[in-house]
């Protein structure tokens, strides 16, 4: 895998993308081609990440104007709207399947002139576009964010917001890429983030292959890290971002409250499609994973039979807990935060 | 494996203890003949638990009693002193290794006017007394500390501090234990403590077998649970119970801080010879455990070749976020917490 590849590629009818739950041991490209087998990519996150999501959803609706077999503007319009159904359906909490399935299906509402295959392309182009629209927003994010770290900072992430999260570059690793690149002496400790280890097998992969120093641990051990003074900042991603709080992987909010607990600021990266201030905290349906994945480390059974489980894939963390959201066109700040929600800080 | 079982017992010569490491899969009953095989499976956490450690530290110097070719007093006292150092080297900071080993070699270098074959005897029955004395206070531990527990508590607990930590009964499981013996109506949440799963493996499987409603959940998911107001008590064991602070397994100072934040109480539950008041959090040495089992869980490999990683045993939680500490003789609160330690709260 080559560095700052571009995570997600159409050809000739065929989306490809590395299988993110075979990563690091196994380096296997799946290659997508209908509505359905992207669907259960989606599903079963061999594609993840938030924004790598949004275009994921995008090639999609590209996979099903190729697939179908509409005759008529109209019955083609039908079926983009399934297939962007069926896509929307694999994941409630990530707002990226919802608005890159939407600005596509409006975007195809407004072609009724063109023919049916004008009209495929015009779907493929859109779709590319918003590809290439994140790629260039997280190397805005990550020169943005690069601002805020110095030399012999040791960043804390969570999950894996990088390269594997996006379409190129990553988020949260985005800046730190940056910073890398700007000849910053950084240092990066890595949640494993159970339960399927993004830290652990994503992060420490994509910085290892970087040459960027990394240490992995088990989620447990970020307050003691903190409080040997190990970490001086933390920076995550997120999957949405709504009026009062960031929705981000689970276990994102117990490190704001060690971060905000030991005074160590705590960033948010993420691009500005995963605003949805229209909605708040108590609006959005956590997403509750099967609990296999909590009883189970890959197909190691680590629990007894019939365990009972919680398996929340998110939580919020109230903006209260953020310092700063690291956008491509610039960091939102307290004071900004007022203006998504006229009651901040509750 | 029997409810209240004894979980360490001396027979012929032989010392019986389940294999922890391999729980709950498969139940395997160890037979450990020598001071080494003592110390063996104490390091690679066979026997675990800071209560069982002090029982098993105990019975390991009877076993080098038992097998020392000593003809004198003098030889047998020289190889029994030997036999302190090879356990007490195998984890720094449990306590009850040091109490343990130091209670029976103080005993036995007051018994110069026994036999070689009468020492023996008397270092055995002393090890006895000291697997006894665990199981009594652990008895009263419960139930002193069932008194802070009431109908429709859900309590969270950190690792595993039950049967399978102790001689009989828990700790913090004992507690929960004793609760649900008076009828009352709770359930637990249980981490699942990352890197060996203790929760996972062996806290879920004593409450289950008790029929003890548990829910398990990962470490980094008890910030969420305390958030959605599904905790109202955490109850937690401890290693080592300094002038300021309280030793436990990795991860319990998070759980502490996230209890804290959301104004739950926290509790310890512990004997009295976990107290170690001669000293404080810096002087403690944490044992740093090997990288693999942060890289890898049970066989199975998570995360790239050669990751450097962090890998403490413990933490310290100051007894600022201590609600109290349950002990044989009753419960240590904030006032008492003044008298371990005059410059407290810091």
């Amino acid at each position: 895998m080559q560095i700052f590849m571009r995570m997600i590629k159409w050809t000739n009818g065929t989306v490809t993308t590395p299988d993110q739950t075979l990563l690091p041991l196994k380096e296997v490209t799946l290659e997508i081609k209908t509505v359905e087998q992207m669907a259960e990519a989606i599903k079963n996150l061999r594609i993840r990440g938030a924004p790598l999501l949004g275009a994921a959803a995008a090639f999609g609706i590209a996979l099903g104007a190729y697939t179908s077999k509409a005759q008529t503007i109209s019955e083609l319009l039908r079926d983009l709207h399934a297939a962007g159904e069926t896509i929307k359906q694999q994941r409630p909490t990530a707002v990226n399947l919802f608005w890159a399935t939407d600005r596509i299906l409006n975007i195809a509402k407004t072609y009724k002139d063109l023919s049916v295959e004008e009209l495929r392309t015009a779907v493929l182009a859109e779709a590319q576009k918003i590809a290439d629209e994140d790629a260039a927003q997280n190397y805005a994010i990550g020169k943005n964010g690069a601002e805020l770290i110095t030399d012999d900072d040791t960043i804390l992430t969570h999950c894996n917001a990088g390269e594997l999260a996006t379409v190129e570059y990553g988020t949260a690793l985005g800046v730190i890429r940056h910073a890398w690149t700007q000849g910053k002496k950084i240092k990066v400790i890595a949640d494993e983030t159970r339960p399927l280890l993004q830290g652990a097998r994503l992060t420490v992969f994509e910085l290892q292959r970087d040459g960027i120093p990394v240490t992995l641990i088990t989620d447990n051990m970020a307050g003691y890290a903190m409080s040997k003074g190990l970490i001086n900042k933390v920076i995550v991603g997120a999957d949405r971002i709504v009026q009062d709080a960031v929705f981000n992987k689970i276990g994102t909010y117990s490190v704001a409250i060690l971060a905000h607990t030991h005074n160590i600021p705590f960033y948010v990266a993420a691009p500005k499609n995963t605003f949805d201030l229209k909605h708040k905290t108590t609006d959005i349906t956590i997403e509750e994973r099967t609990p296999n994945e909590v009883t189970h480390i890959g197909n190691q059974q680590t629990a007894p039979n019939s365990t009972k489980v919680l398996n929340p894939a998110f939580d919020a963390t109230p903006l209260k807990y953020v310092t700063g959201i690291i956008t491509e066109t610039g960091i939102y700040t307290k004071e900004h935060f007022q203006k998504f929600n006229p009651t901040f800080p509750l």
